[in-house]
């Protein structure tokens, strides 16, 4: 029996889109107003779903407090208030929703071991969501 | 590197589950209320899955404004604040939400080019969805 | 000791904005694509709050069970998946949320005896809601 | 062409996560607050995903009015209002929300014959959620 | 300038609804399935809003670091995973969420003193909630 | 008859809480992690109430398109996708909520004449919220 379970959180950070090979023009097409140059905001939840066979003891997955530890280790403390165009992670890559998604799938995957990391889903706004699942 | 991004749209219509090739007996057993000859509405929330490599260079699966511009255009302009069996998709089909899938999932599928459309899905109401993938 | 019990209910329905007594070039700049004349749809949602003492004994205002029977047998049943136009209440009165608000205030408060009726809130969309308080 | 319907139920209940073959100190490490002796609580939502053909004529999967039937008459009915823990099902088993999961899968997949059980999603919380489609 | 701020927390708990002064069979018209001898549990949302001037200079009615640390210490961790009919709080008194809400109201009001304690709503389900400002 | 219309809008902006009247140590014992240099964001959602009598013709407290125009023209995209700290209306005042539901409140007082403003609320994350009516 394989069951899956998928825990929420959140943060606030600010960026802006900006890819410095392109020109000011091509950005502006590309982006938008996503481009403007003071950045502006977005308040992120992130879904993280784990899968693997339910404990025929405890009846669990995996311990959600061991989950919480990592994922508020590793992740929420790290982007929490930040402006992610000026973490070391987003100094060559932009720090679109698919590219932070991609980033905290590999956060994840390379260091959770209590359950497979199945998929990490990102809401950028109430209209918008990301999902990668390390394909 | 595949991601996903759904995207969220909404339009309001009404609409009345009636099979003409069935007796008004068997309409009201399968459809209920639904069948009531004045016809009935909702609030259609729509989210569009498109999914495809993530760009190196843009960090997007495909440009927002692209989608958008096509869903507009093709399904909220053409569904929005309508009665959808005065439509001609739905002259021979009844409009139930499984059928309003498929027809919004084959107008992307067959016009949208900037990324594969994986699935859509609606919600009726707060209670039930509908989805389709082109299976 | 008074405190507020609010209870939340929905329905679905058609309606279209139309008022016989303006014109039709007034009609349509009033009220837009509401006034399509094959009409649309909502799910509504109402939020019927009460008001009185914590009774001392029970420990509530009134009981929920007498406060979904009336608004069931009054409100739900009356409007779920019909044609707001063609309701006697809406004859002669344009069925805008705004007037179904006081149309449904004045069947609880006149009926409803077990608290006061405090106030109507319903959701025509995410976006919207109206409220009557009987002032 | 095959689509989904997504159903959505919920039911109020208490449950106490203690497993009878820990000793008292592995029960507090592995359930923390959840092992408190006089049990705690809460509203669970029920996501019920059935899958199959869109019937031609009636243009549905199934009839809702089905689906209700049974899952109201086999699973909310059988929960609602009730300490899990007092219930046969969890007699040997922790009521985790991976094993009710697994108990409700297995209750309407093998009672349901009007289209294919294809997932129960169960949200505990508004921070988790739980998945079981039957592998 | 006065203005309002509104917290939310919530925190899940069992209850039974009985009281001991009236008959078994008046407890059941009463109660319904709630008086279930076993208990049952919600997940509890707390609003609490405060009202007060915005303070020229921090341009904040109060901070919330200062709220939270208050609501926490003397609301969410004395209920949290808790039977409510075993606090001392609800010995007497039958633990409705009016009753709940009078008693988290009174505790927030008689020991904050940044802003004034201006309501507290009690979201008891996604159906139901309960309000006291004091009156 | 008086009635209430809410409407909801959302931008996404930036900011820093940072009051240069203050010590930098003070800075960091009011704000916390909203003062860091780099500034972070949010999704801002905006709830603007109007009162008024019901429009015994139009069955409307007041024309959704006006207020959409107004709020749209003066607010949203005054705010949208800007660092709130870079705008004149915030080099004086720091830009916590507070000031902005009533810098918000303010601007749509001014200038709409349509119904009366009688509320601002503004969701800044989905735990706060703030509102301002003028007093």
């Amino acid at each position: 029996m394989r069951a899956h379970l998928t825990r929420r959180y959140w943060f606030s950070a600010s960026h802006r889109l900006h890819c410095s090979t392109m020109s000011p023009k091509r950005n502006v097409q590309t982006y938008g107003k996503c481009n403007n140059i003071h950045g502006h905001g977005h308040d992120y939840f992130i879904e993280v779903t784990v899968v693997g066979p339910v404990n025929s003891e405890t009846g669990m997955i995996c311990n959600l407090a061991d989950l919480d530890t990592f994922v508020n280790g590793t992740v929420i403390e790290r982007f929490d208030h930040e402006n992610l165009n000026m973490l070391p992670e987003f100094s060559e890559v932009v720090p679109t929703t698919e590219n932070l998604c991609v980033e905290i799938f590999n956060i994840l995957n390379g260091g959770f071991h209590h359950a497979a990391i199945e998929k990490v889903r990102i809401e950028e706004t109430s209209q918008n969501s990301f999902e990668y699942t390390g394909e």
